[in-house]
């Protein structure tokens, strides 16, 4: 594999993705445990998800979506699409509970899931089987543990945005400054 | 101060904003150190500012921004003009050093500068107080303290967005999912 000839992309590499994966359940910590529950309730208006959503969200996929739908690939190739990942489903999972249970509940289970990603000693070979996704069609195993790696970072993005929309009003004039308020909602 | 009626704003209250702005270099920490540098140097292309490059940003505001800002309005008003903030000191400022060096510093600063934040017991008729940017005129100092968290927050966004981007193309047809990836740039 080339090394890329700018620093907008790296190529996949199960060392480097298991890097940013095992940071996230440490940095939501940092970023979510203590503060005030209007700011972890807070959102984006209507169907938009708070940050307490977002670990619900991030808990339903370390439970049905990444590791499980690599073993699918490993087991039945593209033969069995993957299950339908339910984006809801924190809605249920998480009510009555508290955030920094959920932040427990999320480290535990992606250190778990590193763990088993770590012992299925995956080789170039295995990154290139392909599943299938009941919408997407064909993808590979790398593709699948890439998506893994930007969609925990989306959500960090998803989580810190929806916090500053809260000083949206308050920031008065340097609005103008501030991409994170002026740019898209939702 | 009334309550807020939704979820998506809240009232600028000093300990809520300590509280958030107190979690920043622990978040980066948590998110950055000990990545390879390949990953923290990393950018979108063009004049598109890397982890690395964001981290010395963050120190030059501890620095130059928002405590000596603080300190002009309290000191003279809108009498006087803020200095300008020089949005490429970091490149400068931050060159042979390293990232861990970097984190360290910025942890360091901004400890102090909300130790000395709380030292100054500011009241709402302080909040409610003028200084005058050179470019966006008047602004309160509740404002500026807003516009802190919200900065933060904004760079936390902007570095989870730039390494998500490394993956743009191992994602494969994933990308049409990925608002993280499919947005504007830079």
């Amino acid at each position: 594999m080339t090394p890329p000839l700018d620093r907008t992309r790296r190529p996949f590499s199960i060392e480097e993705a298991t890097a940013v994966l095992a940071r996230t359940p440490s940095t939501l910590d940092a970023l979510l445990r203590g503060l005030p529950v209007s700011w972890t309730n807070a959102h984006e208006g209507g169907e938009t998800w708070s940050p307490f959503d977002v670990v619900g969200h991030l808990i339903h996929g370390e439970q049905t979506d990444w590791i499980p739908r690599a073993k699918i690939i490993l087991v039945d190739g593209d033969a069995r699409a993957f299950d339908r990942f339910d984006r809801l489903a924190q809605f249920g999972a998480s009510a009555g509970r508290t955030l920094p249970d959920l932040l427990d509940e999320f480290a535990t289970l992606r250190d778990a899931n590193l763990r088993e990603l770590g012992s299925l000693n995956l080789t170039d070979e295995d990154l290139g089987r392909s599943g299938r996704h009941p919408e997407l069609g064909l993808v590979t195993l790398r593709q699948l543990l890439a998506t893994w790696v930007a969609h925990d970072l989306g959500h960090i993005v998803q989580i810190a945005r929806v916090l500053a929309r809260q000083y949206s009003d308050e920031v008065g004039p340097w609005r103008a400054y501030l991409r994170i308020i002026e740019g898209p909602q939702g």
